[in-house]
């Protein structure tokens, strides 16, 4: 049965059973999440939930990334802080076969319990609870994709819940039974609609899965019972919040034929949705092409782009008014790829989105629907205005960020220094950068408190 | 819109407008919970919920009921324990039309708040808030059932959320933005899969609804954003959760045409699923009926039982292991009303389910199905052995505690007591039960914490 199963693999998990793919997948992984978590630290996402929330943690004992030092909440709390900030610039990671963005909840509750237990635990150690964690939510959001998704579920927090339990339940290492319970806790708080999308609450959902999943292994530890058929009963998780599911065949493929979920785990370039990720691209692109020739971009007098059909569809936003709304516009990507060669959370501030210059450019943006086209692939051509009337094209196969064009981990360190220098400093921030590329010879990951 | 609607008619809800009957609900409904609450709080589910939990709680604000005095945890602690007592021995309030319990997410999280509060609450606001909420969860249910039940959902805590949310709403007097926000944030959390029944899970989940509820009005209140369309949008709660709903109807209805929804909860009069009480009943009464002629009750040679087809199907175990599986065994409950004349959490220790005297008495109850049989009504028949031959029957019309025949508020006291003598002793619980019956002349309902 798939919820025994799944305990089962989780206990019987070794360090020394992951190719070493999985491993650098593993350390990328949670990379991008302390970036994306330092990142997200002072959006008011995470400060409105931190200052509200502060009266309610016990004593502190984990950190929340990019604070000023030390430890600053008890670990629920850390896992539902940490949790917000990792999602709430979209500039996550994402399974692509399932559009999971894995990391957070797994992470955010990882490290916040690590952090309270009274023993070294090694990068090894912390690893495999990753593995084990992220591995278990994206099997079950194949199981159940795309149905659970169409149906309005947020899928990177239903699973997410049951991530967080699995990998914590793997560092307390729980036997079976109590992993199968604290399983079944998870998969009863089924948090994230997608009618939240575009609201602090969307960033909520990581962070509070995070939480349910962290409780759920808490309690089961002690006893507390609950089902050791969650998932696949009759009234059983996959059944409920889908219409159809695969669970035997998803949890059966865990760990073998090579297949391991983490390895096709994708890091996003760009803070906005991935499906705008290749006209960004090739605006950048387009903009490299334009410098070269000595030519001013805002000479452009007009950029078409050819797209698949899901980007106007869900980012057709053509006057965004804010740093949200520019998430779901492919013309102010765009724009802000051929203005400035780079979308960062810096381009998608408020006052960027309204900017007479960044507003001059989305105009002269035309987009097209190519019912043909590939999710990553895109089609561009600009109109040169001014001395030498000329026609520029681009084409980008696979955007950045793909499994085909992964960023490189050169990029994951620009994007990650990025994200830090702000808010650690430079000193802090190169620190932190290689403590944690260094999480596999990790003698204690609960230094933590003094790095990130 | 339903969502908007409903956060309206929260804001504008005063308690002048109260009819008397929907007041005298209210305050028995809080009665009958707090006399739960008080009960299942050394419940094995309560306590180690408590115990694991102690060391992620704030300074404490709050009272857990039935302990030994004073604040004892924050007031999201609070919420969720107090939640899970209420509910654990299944001895809690149901709506009828919906199977919900409606008081046990609704006030545990009201009722911690309060106690944070820098301001006396008087009984009348306490009261209208509790109204508001439990109106609340019963119509989104009403507007669900019965599809979202069928489909696996705990109906209880995914609408008790969202109850959660709108007392504590209305008790901060939230605006109606930020009403509609704590919705939002509340909606999204969907904790109650029906498979986690006869586990210690089930009852986790009243309580977690209490603290979704109430973290997702603190949030609110501090502009931690949501959708104000969370409700009924394509991918909302109504349309993720359910098959079907008629939320426009019976958000609509809301305290209009006399129908108050607090008004149709009834009281479990017994310790177990409402299936099982027309047995019960009867066989109290068919007890007092031989006590009065004389007739020792270990005289019965048989008894037979004719009732409505789902007591077999949800109730039908023959040989109950323990106390939790003796709440699903009809012949279980049988058995105590006739031997003890009672059924209250007592007789639903594990020592009295494999009593031998109980299971002499067990395996002499038949049961028939009836089809033509209403779900609170049951016919029973016994032989007894001895001096005079004789068949001895009882027609039990309407289960005690059914709407036509509710347990009066004399009963209610009974209960109450029963629950809170063991844990409170006499005088505490006597003066407790005085207080809560006065609540709606309380000039602060924040001196609970010197009474329960």
């Amino acid at each position: 049965m798939a919820t025994q199963a799944l305990a089962d693999r989780t206990v019987s998990l070794t360090y020394t059973s992951l190719p070493q793919e999985v491993i650098h997948a593993a350390i990328r992984s949670f990379y991008n999440w302390a970036g994306c978590t330092v990142g997200g630290s002072a959006h008011p996402a995470t400060t409105i939930a931190r200052k509200t929330l502060a009266r309610f943690s016990g004593p502190a004992t984990s950190r929340l990334l990019g604070s000023d030092g030390g430890v600053d909440v008890d670990a629920m709390h850390a896992a539902l802080l940490n949790g917000i900030a990792s999602h709430v610039h979209d500039y996550d990671d994402t399974h692509l076969d399932t559009i999971i963005h894995p990391t957070g909840p797994v992470a955010s509750a990882l490290l916040a319990i690590v952090e309270t237990l009274d023993r070294p635990v090694s990068g090894e150690e912390f690893i495999t609870a990753l593995v084990a964690g992220v591995e278990a939510e994206c099997k079950i959001g194949l199981a159940v994709w795309p149905d659970h998704y169409d149906v309005g579920w947020h899928i990177t927090s239903t699973t997410g819940s049951i991530g967080a339990a699995i990998a914590t339940s793997k560092i307390l290492n729980l036997p079976p039974t109590q992993t199968a319970h604290a399983i079944g806790l998870a998969a009863t708080q089924v948090t994230g609609l997608r009618e939240m999308f575009g609201s602090h609450t969307k960033s909520f959902h990581p962070g509070r899965a995070a939480q349910n999943g962290l409780l759920a292994t808490l309690l089961a530890a002690e006893d507390f019972t609950s089902s050791t058929t969650a998932l696949e009963a009759k009234r059983g998780w996959a059944n409920v919040v889908s219409t159809s599911h695969r669970l035997d065949e998803q949890i059966g493929s865990l760990g073998v034929e090579g297949r391991w979920e983490i390895a096709r785990n994708a890091f996003k370039p760009f803070p906005c949705g991935i499906v705008v990720h290749p006209v960004i691209d090739g605006c950048i692109r387009l903009r490299e092409m334009l410098v070269k020739e000595g030519i001013d971009v805002e000479r452009v007098a007009g950029v078409r782009v050819e797209v698949h059909p899901l980007v106007v569809e869900l980012t057709g936003k053509t006057e965004p008014r804010d740093g949200l709304e520019g998430k779901f516009s492919v013309y102010h990507g765009g724009a802000v790829g051929l203005l400035f060669g780079r979308a960062t959370p810096a381009q998608y501030e408020d006052d960027v989105v309204v900017d007479p210059r960044v507003v001059a450019v989305r105009k002269k943006i035309e987009v097209k629907v190519d019912p043909e086209s590939r999710a990553d692939e895109c089609f561009i051509e600009a109109r040169v205005d001014g001395r030498d009337w000329s026609l520029k094209t681009v084409y980008v196969e696979h955007a950045l960020g793909s499994l085909e064009r992964p960023m490189t981990d050169e990029q994951l360190t620009e994007k990650f220094l990025d994200q830090c220098l702000p808010v650690l400093g430079q000193e802090r921030a190169e620190k932190a950068s290689q403590w944690c590329w260094g999480l596999e010879k990790l003698v204690d990951v609960r230094c933590i408190k003094d790095v990130l």
